[in-house]
This record gives C-alpha cells, sequence and structure tokens, in this order.
C-alpha cells in the first residue's frame, strides 16, 4: 500500500479545472471556493482515496505525475502542453539513460516531461539566457523531484565557442528565431539525432526548414496536433463543446551527413 | 563517433514512404525499385551518413528508434499510432523504473514504446490470448532490442483467479470489450495509478466510461488526437492534401478508492 | 451609390465580438463601452463607410447579411452554426425557387438562412410544438425581411394524419429524436429528395442512420465540420489560440424507392 | 410524381465511389465493372429509383444536385470543394438575385454552385485568361443547365481601365496571386459587399489580408475548414479511417470606406 504522509507530494483533485498540487504538512489548511480543506485528512490514506470539504465536496487525493507538474506550471506562462510533449517523446524514440539538449528552458514544463523519461542515468542540458526562467524553471524541476537529472546553463549557446555537450540524442529549440541556433544544436547532436523545434508560427516553421536542410538534416516533418476532448455519456456522447485551440506546430528533423564519406562527422 | 559496424542495426530511409529497417551484414544486398543496396557500403560509416544506390539515389543511414520500429510494425496489423502512443506516455507521465501492465499485446508496437521508457529497472506485464499475435510481438519487441523489460502471458486476465503483478502504474487495455477487464485491472493497479484504454469506436468509449465509474475510477477523459502533416516550403507553405483519418480514441482515468476511509484499500 | 437612409438595417461593427444590428432612427443613439452613437451619423452615408464614436473608436457601417441576423440570432438559444448551414446549402444543392420542410423551427436561424437562398418563388415550411420558440422564430425571419417566403406551423408532424407539403427538395429535421420524423418526413420529400437531421450526439447519428435505411434513403453521409481561423498577419501567420469547439454533426440522406418497380411511388 | 425520361439528366449511384452522370438515352448502355446498365432500365421510373445491372448490383437513379455536378467536375481538375463553397455561401449570406463577380473561373466548379444560388434574376460574372478552362468550365455549366446565368469573359480584369461590373453583392478570388486583383475587385463591389479568396498556401493569406487592409476592406477573416466523416453503425461508430486533408484556406472581407465622409465613395 502507498500512504501519503507528512510531506508527501499530493494532488487534491475535484475536477479538471480545480485541483491544488501541495506538499501534505499537518499542520496546514487549504482555503477554497469548495470548502476548507485540512492537510491531516489525507495523512494516513493511501493515494487515489477521496475526503470532503467541509462543504461536503468530494476531493481525490492523487499522486501527482509529470503531467499534474507540467499543467500546474502552465499558469502564467506560455508551456509546451502534453499533447505536443507526448508527440515529442514518440516521435524521436527517446528513453532512459539518454542526453538531450534544451535551448530555451523557459518555465521547465518540457525540461520536467524530458526529465522525467531519461532519468536516472541520462541528462538534459538546458540553456537560457533570462535570468527570471532560469529561476522559475528551478523551483519547477525541483517541485518534481527532477534536479539532478538537469544541468541548467545562464547561456546563449549561439555565443558560446565551445560546446558543452556532444553526442546528444535529442535536441530542443523553443526560441522566437529557432533557426539562428542550428549550427549550435548540430554540433552537440550524436549522428542520426532527432532535433525538434517548438514553432508558434508558420513563418517559424518555413524558415527553420529552409535552415535544416542547409544544416545537413534530413527526414524533416513539420506537424500540428489536434486534441479534442470527448465526453462520453450514456445516449449522449458527443465532443465538448468547448473548443481546441492553438497551441505549437513541431518541427522534427534528424542530423545527417550530406558528404558521401562522412567526412564532416567531425561536427 | 558512433560508426555501423558489422551487425549495427541500420534504416536505410529513402523518404517517409521508403525505408528499410535491417541488421548490417557484409555480404547482403538490398533489391529496391530506387536500386541495389549493399550492407557493406553502410559499415565503417557514421549514423546519419547518406550513401547512393546504383541509380544513384541517396539513401540515410539512420540509427533506428523506438518510433522507427514501431512505424515498421504497422506493416499487415493494426497498431497504435506514436501520435496516440506519445499522449498515453505525456498524460500518464510514464517513467523509467515504473510497473505497466497491458492487457492486449497485439503485434506489441505499444508494448515496444512503453518498455524504452520504463528501462531499465521497470517492466511491461503484458497479456494476451492469441498465440499468434505473442509470437509476432515477441519477435517485434526482441528485434527493438526490449525483450528483457517485458514479460509476456498466454492468458485471459479475465479468468484469473490471482493477479501476477500489483501495484502497476500504469494500465492499457487495448480489448474489443475494454470493460470487461476493468476490475482485474483495477486490482492490479497501485491507488491513483494510470489507466488508458484504446478505443476504436465511440460506443466502447461510452460503455467503458460507465465502467470505469462504477468501478472507482476518477479523473476520467476520453479524448481523440488529430496530427496533420504541414509542408513547410519557402513561399507556399500548407498543409498536406493527403488526409489524417481516425486511428482510435483513448480514455484516461486513475484509480481512487470511494470508500470514505479508503478501506478497500485491499484492491 | 447605397446610401444608408431613416429605417435602413445597418450593422454597427466594431470588430467580431462587438457588433449591433440596429434599425437606423435619425433620432436614436446606441449608449456602448466604446462609446456613444448617433444613428443620425449613419444617415447619408454609403454601407461600408465608418465613423467614430464619441470615444474615437471606429465603427463600420455594415449591411446585414444573412449571415449577421443568424448570429444575432446565436445570442441566448442553440442555433446552427454557419458552418454547418453551408454544408447544408452546399451538400443539397439548394437553389433559388425550392420547397423546403423543417422539423424543429428552433429559433429560426437555419430558417432564415434556407429562405435566403430559396427566395422569391420557393418556401420554407417550418413545424414547431413550442408556442415560445415560434413567435422568436417569426420576430428574427422578419427582421430579416424574409417572412413571406416561410409557412410556420404550430404542429408536430408525427401527429398529423394528412401532410401538408409534397414533393419538397429538401427536408431538415432538428429534433432530439430525429428518427421519429423520418416516416412523415418522407412523405413530404419528391423521390430523390434530400435530408438532413441536425444532430448533437453520437447516438444520434446511430439511431437515425438505422431508420433511414429502414426508411428507404439511400446516399447516407454522416459528418462534423471542424472551422479554424488563421490569423494572418506578416511573419506570424497562425491559427487562433482560442479553440474550436463541437456544434453539431449532420447526416444526410436522399429519398430512395427500394422495390425495384418503385411502385411505393405513392408515399 | 417526378419521372425520368429520355432525356432526363439522371446520377446513376452505386455507391460515393462509383457514380455516373448522364443524360438519359432510350438506347445507349453503360458498361462498368458493377455490370451493365440500360439506360432504358430508367425511363418511366421515378428520380429515387433503384435498378439492377445484370450483376445484380443495385444502382440508384438519382436527380443530380449542383453538389453532384461540383463533384463530377472535379476528376481531373483542381476544384473548390463543397466544403468551402458552403462556407463562401454562407458567411456572405448569397442570396437570389444578387451580382457576383469571379476572378479565375478554373473549371467552373464554384461557378456553377454560385449560379444555382442567385438564379433566376441574378448573375455570376466570371473571368479567365485560359481559354482551355473557359471551355471546360462553359461546358460544366451548360451541363448544370446554368449557362443562361453566367457570363464569362476571357479577359485579365488587372489590365482592364474599364470595369464590366459594378454594385457586385459578392467577389471571389481564385488566383495564384489574389492581392493582385484586389484593387480592380473593390471597384466591381457596391460598399460593405463580400469578397472571398481561395487560398492554398499560407503565404497567400499573409500577402493577400495586407493588401486587402490597404485597399480598404474590413471584417477580414481567415479560416480553414475540416470535414471528418463519421461511420454511424450500430454498437460501432466512429470517424472514418480514411483521412481528410487539404483542400484550400478562405479568406473573407468586406468592402469600407476608410475616409470619414465616404468621399471615396466613388469607387
Amino acid at each position: 500500500m502507498d500512504i501519503i504522509r507528512q510531506g508527501s507530494p499530493v494532488l487534491f483533485q475535484y475536477n479538471q479545472n480545480k485541483k491544488w498540487l501541495v506538499t501534505v504538512s499537518g499542520d496546514e489548511t487549504l482555503h477554497t471556493h469548495i470548502g476548507v480543506i485540512r492537510h491531516a485528512d489525507a495523512i494516513g490514506r493511501p493515494y487515489g482515496s477521496r475526503i470532503t470539504t467541509n462543504k461536503e465536496k468530494y476531493l481525490y487525493l492523487l499522486r501527482p505525475t509529470t503531467y499534474d507538474y507540467i499543467m500546474k506550471i502552465q499558469h502564467g506562462t506560455q508551456i509546451v502542453y502534453p499533447k505536443d510533449i507526448g508527440y515529442i517523446l514518440a516521435r524521436s524514440g527517446l528513453e532512459a539513460g539518454q542526453t538531450v539538449v534544451e535551448i530555451g528552458t523557459g518555465s521547465g514544463a518540457l525540461t520536467t516531461a524530458l526529465a522525467g523519461v531519461i532519468r536516472p542515468r541520462g541528462r538534459v542540458h538546458t540553456f537560457d539566457v533570462d535570468e527570471g526562467f532560469i529561476r522559475i524553471a528551478e523551483k519547477n524541476i525541483r517541485r518534481a523531484g527532477l534536479s539532478k537529472y538537469v544541468v541548467q546553463y545562464t547561456a546563449d549557446v549561439r555565443e558560446m565557442a565551445e560546446m558543452p555537450v556532444s553526442d546528444a540524442d535529442l535536441a530542443i529549440i523553443d526560441l522566437g528565431d529557432p533557426w539562428s541556433a542550428v549550427p549550435q544544436v548540430r554540433r552537440m547532436l550524436r549522428g542520426s539525432g532527432s532535433l525538434f523545434a517548438v514553432c508558434p508560427t508558420m513563418n517559424q516553421l518555413e524558415k527553420l526548414a529552409a535552415a535544416l536542410t542547409e544544416n545537413e538534416f534530413t527526414d524533416i516533418e513539420c506537424t500540428e496536433r489536434i486534441l479534442r476532448t470527448i465526453e462520453a455519456r450514456e445516449g449522449k456522447t458527443r465532443h465538448s463543446f468547448h473548443g481546441i485551440g492553438h497551441t505549437a506546430y513541431l518541427c522534427y528533423a534528424r542530423k545527417a551527413y550530406f558528404e558521401r564519406d562522412g567526412e564532416r562527422a567531425a561536427d
């Protein structure tokens, strides 16, 4: 049995829109519009249990997953969404033990998802120039308990003479001008290694795709993923009325060597 | 440098539709309509290099990823696609070291993706009653080099008195009547553990969602993912003309305990 | 030149979300949060002109189209949306002079669109049992200036012995249980005539499709239409972040005679 | 009763993929892989009847709608699809009696749909520079029986000093460089009149939207429509496996006068 104790991370979930990610502390209480929640009520219960607020509302005690941490990070900053993160994981075939390079840490949502997969022996090397984001990301990564699998750099790889990483299995570029970092990213990737760029606009896809070909990448694939929720209820199953919008387009590619003999294998 | 040698797995890729997954053997040749390919030409080259066929067509030598193995499995049997697998990974937050239960091994495509993530210390316990599928899956899993992380069972969990697995972090149900296995799956999951069912039809979603509520699951979410390819070319960027169809709907849920004191925690 | 005069219908449009459909009256003023609008300012101007409010906001003076009337009707009641109405018009090939039967008038949005196409010599015969809706629809149809092309019935066709219409070119069913009216609708349609049912749920589609086959309809086609808005701006073109949800599924079919000699041609 | 006679247009439909649009001629026979079809078998039957081929296959005798003519035109040339045509009709609120200008006749698919709505008193003025297309379109429009509502011009409006049309209610631009015809189209539209451009690429949308603002158009809206087919069958309802691709993006706008007093109302 998997019991909630003092200090355990718990997602108090009322529904998809009302949930609280907390570290249980016996003497704390959470005041919400669905009532008061005493952390103490959760202690000693197995994950998955439900308790009731003083307003008689059910609240589920879930064990936070990477997904829950990411959705929490979402609030306030623009993040890469699970529907897109999932495609990055599946298309690149990311696995435990691999090395990942991320240009543009942002709030650390994607960093968190990547670290969850490559641990314990793999590493995510993430770069950002914004001190503010770096601190936010550090906090978010720590909260997800993944700090020791992530190496954060306060630097602009485009201005670094020496690349601190080599033979990476996957590189992520999340910059407004993704094409500008392609040469540096190429040097950090192993031959046939995967690259993913997060692009909010079609113009970025267009400029990036051209830069990838120039920089000897192959298997270039640009896609978007539309996630639709279905309300499955007896006799009245239908898609949700609330809409599904745009998050980001993704551009995938793999590092190649165009020279017939691969003598450029140096970079 | 990451060099291709005798016995190395290589994806010979001409384009998205023409690619061959092989184990390099110096004396073998591949006869295709884009020309003859001599395995020997690949030996000694770094992954990512490209060679030319005797018809002067470029062919890239890529290191196979789980994605490549899965797309290969696709041929002939119905599989769970990367766009859906990715969502399963991201939504459940699957991580290295976790335990997965899969009811319905099929051709092993999803099994392969799951094993790639939970290894080295995690395990995928997969059940099927069809000897034929079990053999196909075994072959596919072995080819992806993941056999030692997968435990295959030739059994119908719905008829087993004792569940061979407990405290699983994630359970997948890929059966025509997914609801029929919910009680058994529940017993194999830890509290708050994730469940995903692969449902080709809306009717399955509807019956399953009802069964999940009856069996004390929460956070139930039914979705579909539409993957669209974008052709990003200078001055003429647009979505691909070729269509995107339906693969499967997915139903997600987490194991809960409805009894106020979780005394049913036994199951 | 097409000049706005006293009594002219005008759509005062600030943007997609802020627009007012009015009949110009020299002594009226419209008080909005973007400022005060004096109808008199519009008089004498050509349609398409823009005026400024006392808060210096631009406001366009557009000539209302059926689309504008329909979007106006939307507020408050559930309507059939232009994206779906358009498909009904194009798939059925509705033309001026044709006869349409509508079971379920609702607020008259679809009635308005249909009348706009079949006039001047065609007619829309629309049935509803709800006095309240009938009055709302009457008002909306009148406002669009289409009353004389619409015949409203306060009746439940399923309980009528004699059908008041025959040889209709198109029939629309917008009821919670569309299958229940199929026999009556069939009697009002000409051979090969088109039928469209507006179905919010998949269950309705499923039951209706079966009823249509039983009642000798062919060319049955169930569809949904997803409308996505694209923000085309120099250097940053992308789909809109705000989502696109579900409105209704549509089921199309054409009246056939299964008896080899069509002797049932009577109905 | 609506009986098929010598010379009647009939759509012989086996299924969505196998259908033949013919003018019934007593002595003709149609040889297909589902058997031989004698036109004579259709004569005297009501539209909607079904006959059997000598291979015992059912064939429905449908009265062709504009939709059927358009789908027929499709074969061989790129056309504007019903899902898009429908949106053009519904968004612009096109009605009987209105005047339409079409720049780029192409094969006449859209021309046919527009003529079907504006007849009998309205007109579609369509321009093309390609003699070949003009002939194809003429044939297609004639086959749909709409010739007398369409005026074809073999000309490039961008090089015409005098515009042959004025106060049009709707203008369609279907050119590779739609922005190049905006000034001429503006002169042919009435104030507040609607414009629709058919754009296969995002780049066209982007350049066109800028040109529309420069040329004093308002209510600019770029969209795409995704049409999905649903197979509604008892107990196994789901979206079709076959995909839905891209056809064209649409850009809508209405003619405005930015000068405060509309003195440019001349154009």
